[in-house]
């Protein structure tokens, strides 16, 4: 028995598959990440409770290397614990393939995930998305304008966009709608552009899976404004809309009465 | 107390979230629908069990009219199961706003779903899709070929295509990876295309999130003869790929290794 079993916790507390939890208390060493989205110190602790065993945490460099993981799974059976879904970070994919290449076998468990729960949280059509975009945190010499790009390429196309906000686990910074509203808007000033200053339809989703989830939707001018409380936030940009998304945006997100008669 | 609660049960066995344990076993009523996604009846019983609730099928007419959920949510508590995520399926969102319209609160447990499940199984990017298809089931008068037209704009935009395939649960009926492969050709030779006469990759991934999920890639007109078992099943159409996508598809889902060397 070789086995590598990666979990998805999903959005928020309560939101690990109940068919998880056998799975996890099966595993010789269940370790954890939390860097590609915030998992609270209570809810680890409620983790370590239900399955009764303790929870490692590794940090990003631990993850990569993937050693201590390997190490477990190729005697027996480790668990690693992933905010959403398993899979959808592109950092645990060179795990697999690592535990592949040294016949491990690989079980994936999946759970909720941002890409999937915020277009429904917002009552809009899954089918009307292009690409997601990720907006980076300013750093030194990276300051790309190709997540601002692919939002007009989208908003052209009639699709919309859903944008994730950068996280940075190690200073515990998690990007505010304001700040990647802001991002976006310098990439627009620096190529150009003018879809924002037009007064674009922003909508922000805080906390999307978590019990005081909040969704707001309004020209990105007023959404820039807006204080979404608690990370993790992320925002849509939604093209032209299906007379039913505007109506759900105007219910649910306290959209302007006018985008009901379109633009 | 007025109350919706929109569960979802996830992927397969054992998804469903073990925090919406509690919140089903609140519920006066449990309502069930199948229609957007199969589930087995040994599964409902399962959950009956597992929350010590009767769970009562609801078909799509009956959801869609919704008075029977209505009635019970307005006096207390009602919980309405839908398998994946609950909002993914654009059928619900019409009775999510009937519930805000009564003065309902409405509450979302998001699941796994094949939104995001899928990128990850096959280890592509999510980044690097665009908007997602549904190829339908024919019918008389209804032939569309905008699927395929959007996986040729996908493709030319260097953007991955996830393609969901029909149900007609009426009918106890999901379309198998070949009448899919089969219907995109049809569109195809119908405006005249040749991305998939040309041999385009294509990658078969039979129930996601499943125990028994089972992923295939190759060039299509072999994916046309491969069979892929039981239902359902999704396809993907990757365009341009990462190195580490194309490494992914070969040493997880058996694609030709020339991928690798690109194309």
């Amino acid at each position: 028995m070789a086995e590598l079993v990666f979990v998805g916790l999903g959005l928020g507390p309560g939101s690990l598959p109940h068919g998880a939890l056998d799975a996890i208390k099966a595993c010789d060493m269940i370790f954890l990440e939390r860097y590609t989205a915030p998992v609270p110190d209570d809810e680890i602790s409620r983790l370590s409770k239900l399955t009764g065993r303790a929870i490692e945490e590794l940090d990003r460099t631990a993850v990569e290397k993937g050693d201590a993981i390997i190490d477990v799974a190729k005697k027996g059976r480790a668990a690693l614990l992933v905010p959403g879904d398993p899979m959808a970070a592109t950092t645990h994919l060179s795990l697999r393939m690592r535990a592949a290449a040294e016949s491990i076998s690989v079980r994936i468990i999946h759970a909720s995930s941002v890409f999937s729960a915020i277009p429904g949280i917002l009552g809009l059509q899954h089918y009307k998305f292009g690409r997601t975009i990720t907006v980076p945190f300013h750093r030194e010499g990276f300051a790309p304008t190709s997540p601002y790009e692919s939002l007009v390429k989208n908003t052209e196309a009639g699709q919309h966009t859903l944008a994730l906000l950068d996280i940075d686990a190690e200073k515990g910074r998690y990007m505010t709608s304001r700040e990647g509203i802001e991002a976006l808007m310098t990439m627009e000033k620096k190529v150009g552009g003018d879809l924002l200053a037009r007064g674009a339809l922003c909508c922000i989703v805080a906390r999307a899976g978590h019990g005081d989830c909040a969704i707001r939707a309004g020209p990105v001018q007023e959404m820039l404004r807006f204080d979404a409380g608690e990370p993790p936030h992320s925002l849509v940009f939604p093209a032209a809309l299906h007379f039913l998304e505007a109506e759900a945006l105007v219910a649910f997100a306290g959209a302007p009465k006018e985008i009901l008669k379109g633009k």
